[in-house]
């Protein structure tokens, strides 16, 4: 394990954090949030000597390898996680210390499930740094790291970007690492700007400006206390576009740039996303349709929502724990679906969910006809009997961590609904769940142990459980 | 696809079915149930017609291959529940011919869900034929049909036996058919009288029949309207350790018959399945003191419902759905683990689990050091890929058809633990669920449809999935 060299990329990942808390420093100044200037200010200095402490370790190896890349990445977001809570610690908001990481946890995973049950009081620093850490955490911390400090095409910067957005396929955009993250920023940037100007034009510059970095991130922080419920019609439709958009690979929108319009349309994840979102929207438009009074009100909720899960955003306009089962049960189902991969959203990926379709399908046709060889294929191409393998054991793994955060939860003596559903909205970074977890309370059912748990819940998702993994693994850390 | 020896076969296994039914009518002679009677004989008479003419289709072809087995299991055991549930309908003793279709599924399938509000209200001679069917389901229909027709080690046999007791691996006892069928029949046998000598001492003797039928097959079906509790703690303890009896594989007492101790308890399924019932019965024990009142009584209900679970027999003493949710979130996790292949037990059984987790070290394993080559291992011997591959296969599409059954049910507008619970209690054979299918209950809080989706679910469980979905896959039927 090469730990000086993991020491010097925390070391910049601190850094950088540091530099990411200035506008809310700067809000928190203009607002006289003296409290919340203390402690951003304090944290900043923290991070800043730290950072500089470690980023100036000798690195003695260049050797940089796989298992190298899933501990930097683990570590960094449990660091970035471990200082990003004390603002919210120090200047006394939120009282306990694993409530504000359980938070920040969530802001960084993208998840968006929260502890603090009126948003309103927090200082407006404060706020804003919990809103911009879902849109820091959509596209990942260290993507942003190499961007501004990696030389290109660099080993330890492509095994980082594999362990940080890993997907099935990495590379698939440009060869050249530094010009495919910026590209992915521009692009991440691009829409988040279209976005902002379409809602500033409904609702105050901070509601629409947070609002962006939680669509953006798919997080689904709020800053109001009644959450997306707050803001007109218009403005809620203009964040069901966006938080689709936001669940599309965003190579889609590169081909889209470079007006390669079959190569981006032909696109079978793409395909069966739209579908899932259009069949399940409009079945659960019907099935609540009673508890509105007019289908076109009821389409309105179910669009909103059904895109609000599947794009793991997480956003409510309406207490759905309130629905029927069947829209409720469908919405969990749903959850561990997720977005497309190559998104800022999370779950399991279409892509997987497609491919353990096929992988299934391929074994039963072994079983009945035991002769025949057959190859799975994804929008034309062969998938290598690797690649299907290490989809299968992802899934497995996915299941088998789902059921060991319920058995940790169990102790919790919270109903099967709340544990089930709150463990699949952490895991598959959504944020609300049902039942006591639901969208209109909070995750302080929740003892600080079943935080804890949820808090590394969320981690393993956002990160897809490798790199998470491996900080529970002694033999990754062996030479 | 070989129709006419499907048919052939299809024709001998309703003749037996018939066969089979002859204690039932004759204790309902006995004791004068006339409605009962009729009911029995009619459906033997048409048992016997349809059998003999289906058995007397000239066989044109002998090829008979892996889907051929697949779908003679299938059909089988859906046309033995179609004409084993008439008793129940002709006789009047259950209106709905759909509720009655549910319970001799539900006893074929060993699973013991029961739409039967208080089963003493039953003629004795149809309370046989549901008990029975437990014992006859708990080895296998078919293996019964092989072991008095078959000629040794033919082609069909051994197809039969794999698509009706697949497991990971078949043939491990014995490589001649029939002899492997008989002595997997005698242990059987010979287990259930050791179980009645011991029961019959403390009860009446129908009781005691009932329960070695129920208990054998991991059934789960009891003649009492309170079940298992209307027996002295001594039986109840007889149980508990026949439970677990049943939930071995049989090899394992073969292997014990010839002396070669070494190897039968050098078995890691088996050391497996002794610790997890060891610690969960322990820990459930503990959490349900407070109820109880004693430890010690605590941890009779305990080892009793934790056997009853883990060997998917479903038998109750006492409402477990009032238990603390630790326990049941505990259980319900364990309905999808199951008994040890090659048992009488449902569920993905032990063998599974344990690969499952071998599959995954592997693949992490491969994800960290990409360069290395590893094996995975099982009792010593090395397990090939297309094993692990199908095991894989198996534990993915068992999700797929369990969140396939979930959907479906969410049509029910029943709450979420008791469509969870009743569809995890169906697919893994155990029996009851929590919430409105808890032991105290029954399975009429589901609609007729659902009925129907879980009756096909303890199908596709029992037999493992492949058999019930070669029916719905049309490429299977293609030449």
């Amino acid at each position: 394990m090469n730990v000086s060299m993991i020491c010097h990329i925390l070391g910049i990942a601190l850094e950088v954090e540091a530099a990411f808390m200035t506008p809310a420093l700067g809000i928190s100044l203009y607002k006289g949030e003296w409290a919340a200037v203390a402690s951003l200010a304090f944290t900043m200095a923290l991070l800043l000597l730290i950072g500089e402490i470690m980023r100036r370790i000798p690195v003695k190896r260049t050797e940089y390898y796989a298992r190298e890349g899933f501990v930097t990445v683990g570590l960094t977001w449990l660091l970035l996680s471990l200082f990003g809570a004390l603002p919210f610690y120090i200047s006394g908001s939120v009282p306990s210390y694993i409530d504000c990481f359980f938070e920040i946890v969530s802001g960084f995973t993208t998840t968006g499930a929260s502890i603090i049950p009126a948003v309103e009081d927090l200082p407006m620093g404060l706020l804003y740094w919990r809103s911009f850490s879902n849109w820091l955490g959509g596209m990942g911390v260290l993507v942003f790291v190499l961007a501004i400090t990696s030389s290109d095409n660099s080993g330890d910067a492509l095994h980082l970007l594999r362990a940080e957005s890993p997907g099935v396929k990495v590379g698939k955009l440009v060869p050249r690492m530094r010009r495919s993250t910026t590209i992915l920023y521009a692009i991440y940037l691009g829409l988040s700007v279209i976005m902002f100007l379409l809602l500033v034009v409904d609702m105050p510059a901070f509601d629409a400006l947070t609002a962006v970095f939680a669509t953006g991130g798919t997080g689904g922080f709020s800053v109001r206390n009644i959450g997306m419920a707050a803001y007109s019609r218009y403005s809620q439709i203009v964040m069901t576009v966006f938080m689709l958009l936001f669940s599309v690979n965003f190579t889609v929108y590169y081909l889209l740039l470079i007006r390669r319009f079959r190569s981006a349309l032909h696109n079978e994840e793409l395909c069966t996303f739209v579908i899932i979102y259009a069949v399940v929207a409009l079945a659960i438009a019907v099935n609540i349709t009673p508890i509105f009074g007019k289908f076109t009100d009821a389409l309105h909720h179910s669009t909103f929502t059904v895109a609000s899960v599947i794009s793991t955003t997480g956003f409510a306009i309406s207490d759905f724990d309130a629905w029927p089962w069947f829209s409720k049960i469908l919405l969990v189902l749903l959850m561990f679906m997720g977005a497309c991969a190559g998104s800022t959203g999370g779950g399991v990926k279409v892509v997987r969910v497609i491919l353990a379709f096929k992988i299934i399908r391929r074994g039963v046709r072994r079983a009945v006809h035991p002769q025949q060889v057959r190859m799975i294929h994804m929008d034309g191409e062969v998938i290598e009997d690797e690649t299907a393998d290490s989809v299968a054991v992802f899934l497995l793994l996915y299941v088998l961590l789902f059921v060991g955060i319920l058995i940790l939860l169990a102790f919790e003596e919270l109903d099967f609904t709340t544990v089930f559903s709150g463990a699949a909205a952490c895991l598959n970074n959504i944020g609300p769940g049902l039942g006591k977890a639901g969208p209109m309370l909070n995750y302080n059912c929740f003892s600080p142990f079943g935080k804890v748990v949820l808090s590394f819940a969320m981690l393993f998702g956002r990160l897809e459980l490798y790199p998470m993994l491996m900080l529970f693994i002694p033999s990754a850390w062996k030479k």
